[in-house]
C-alpha cells in the first residue's frame, strides 16, 4: 500500500501548513498579552495575512470560531499545535556546532514548541569538550547511537557547505526522515526524506523590496 | 501627498513578494548547474510551488516566458532581482554579536544577494577588540555615525530579547526604516518603518507536521 495518512481527505494544502506556525506564534503572543478571544480580523493582523485566507487556512482544522465573539485564543492554540504535532516531544540532533550550531543549540523557541535538542555532534575533536546549552559536544561518530537512543526523526544541519550532504547522507541512513539545512548548498535526499533549507537572507529579501519602493516614493514627493 | 510609489497599479500582492526571493534562489540553482532555459514546470518543482502560481506571480513582473521554450533562466533572474531591488547595493548593520550575530555576520548569502554588512554593533565593551568577518565589533554608540557614514536604511537585531525594543528604538531614531529581529520577541515601531521577525522554529513545525503524518501512515500500514 501506498504511504497514506489515514485522513487523507483532510490534507491540508502546503501553503497553509506553511502558515499554521505563524498563527501560533500570533496566538501566542496574543495569550500572553492576556487575551482570551480574538476576531480573525485581529489574529490576521498579528500574522500578517489578510482574514479572509485566515478563515480559510482554519477551516481545515475545523475552526471556524463563533459569531460576534470571534476566536477562543487558547482552544485554538491547542488546536493548531495538535495539528503540527507540537503538541508531541520531538527529540532533534543539531550537526555543526559553530557559531550558527551554538546559537541554534541556545535557541529558545525551539524548546518551547516541543523541539528537544538531545544532541550536539560535531567532526572536529576540538569541539567534543566544550559544553553547549547544558550538552556535551559529541563525535559525528555517535549519530547512529543517538538517533537510535532517543528515537530521533528530525536532524539539524549546521555545517559549513562542503561538509553537509554527506552529514545528510548518514543522517537519512541512520533513521532520520526531515532534515532541517542550514547550511549554504542544496540536498538531496530519498524519497520519504523532508528536508526544509532555511535561507536567513530571504526575510533581508522582503526588506529590500519594500525598502526601494520607499525610496522611490520619497523620489516622487520631493519631485512633486 | 501620501507616500505611494509612482506606479502604484504594479503593486504586486504580498504573498507574491515573499515568493520573489524563492524564485531568484530556485533560479541560481538552475543557473549554477548550467541550465540556460527552464519551463515553468521545472521552476516550480524547484521552487517548491505549484506552476500555475508561479506563472501568475511572474506575469506581476511582466514575465510569461516563450511558449515551448520556457524562462531564460538568466534573464528572469535579473528581472527578479531587480524588482526585490537586489541588484542594489543595501548597507546593512548587525546589532549583537553573539554566536547568532557572529553567524550572520559570516553568512555568505548576505553578500551573494547584495547586502553588505558594514558595521557589527554590541553593547558590551568585552566584544569590542573582535575582529568578526573581517570587521572589528563596534560601540553600539556608533549607530547614528555609521548610519549616517553609510546611508543604512536596513538594521538586523541580533540580541538578547529583553534589549531587542531598545535596539530597534534606537535604530529608527538614527534613521533605520526596515529591520530585521532575530530575537525571540515582538517589536513595535512607528509607521513607515517595515519589522521583519524570524523565527528559526518555524521551519521545524512544518516539518514535524509532516513527521506525524508519516508516523500516522506507518501506524495505518502495520495495521492493515
Amino acid at each position: 500500500m501506498t504511504a497514506r495518512t489515514p485522513d487523507s481527505a483532510r490534507d491540508i494544502p502546503e501553503a497553509t501548513v506553511a502558515r499554521l506556525p505563524v498563527y501560533l506564534r500570533a496566538l501566542t503572543g496574543l495569550a500572553e498579552d492576556g487575551t482570551t478571544t480574538c476576531s480573525s480580523e485581529e489574529l490576521a493582523a498579528s500574522a500578517g495575512v489578510n482574514s479572509a485566507k485566515l478563515r480559510k487556512d482554519l477551516s481545515y482544522l475545523g475552526s471556524y470560531g463563533t459569531r460576534g465573539v470571534g476566536y477562543d485564543v487558547e482552544y485554538l492554540r491547542y488546536q493548531i499545535a495538535r495539528e503540527i504535532g507540537v503538541t508531541q516531544d520531538w527529540p532533534v540532533v543539531i550537526v555543526g556546532i559553530g557559531n550558527l550550531g551554538h546559537a541554534l543549540a541556545n535557541y529558545s523557541g525551539f524548546r518551547s514548541r516541543g523541539f528537544r535538542v538531545v544532541a550536539l555532534l560535531d567532526a572536529d575533536p576540538d569541539r567534543h569538550t566544550d559544553v553547549v546549552a547544558g550538552l556535551e559536544v559529541r563525535s559525528f561518530e555517535d549519530l547512529e547511537t543517538i538517533v537510535a537512543e532517543h528515537d530521533v526523526s528530525i536532524g539539524v544541519i549546521a555545517t559549513p557547505a562542503v561538509a553537509a550532504q554527506s552529514v545528510a547522507d548518514r543522517m537519512v541512513a541512520s533513521g532520520i526522515t526531515s532534515i532541517l539545512n542550514f547550511a549554504p548548498t542544496v540536498l538531496t535526499a530519498p524519497e520519504g526524506v523532508d528536508v526544509r533549507k532555511v535561507d536567513l537572507s530571504i526575510e533581508l529579501q522582503i526588506l529590500a523590496y519594500h525598502e526601494q519602493r520607499k525610496a522611490g516614493a520619497i523620489e516622487t514627493e520631493v519631485l512633486s
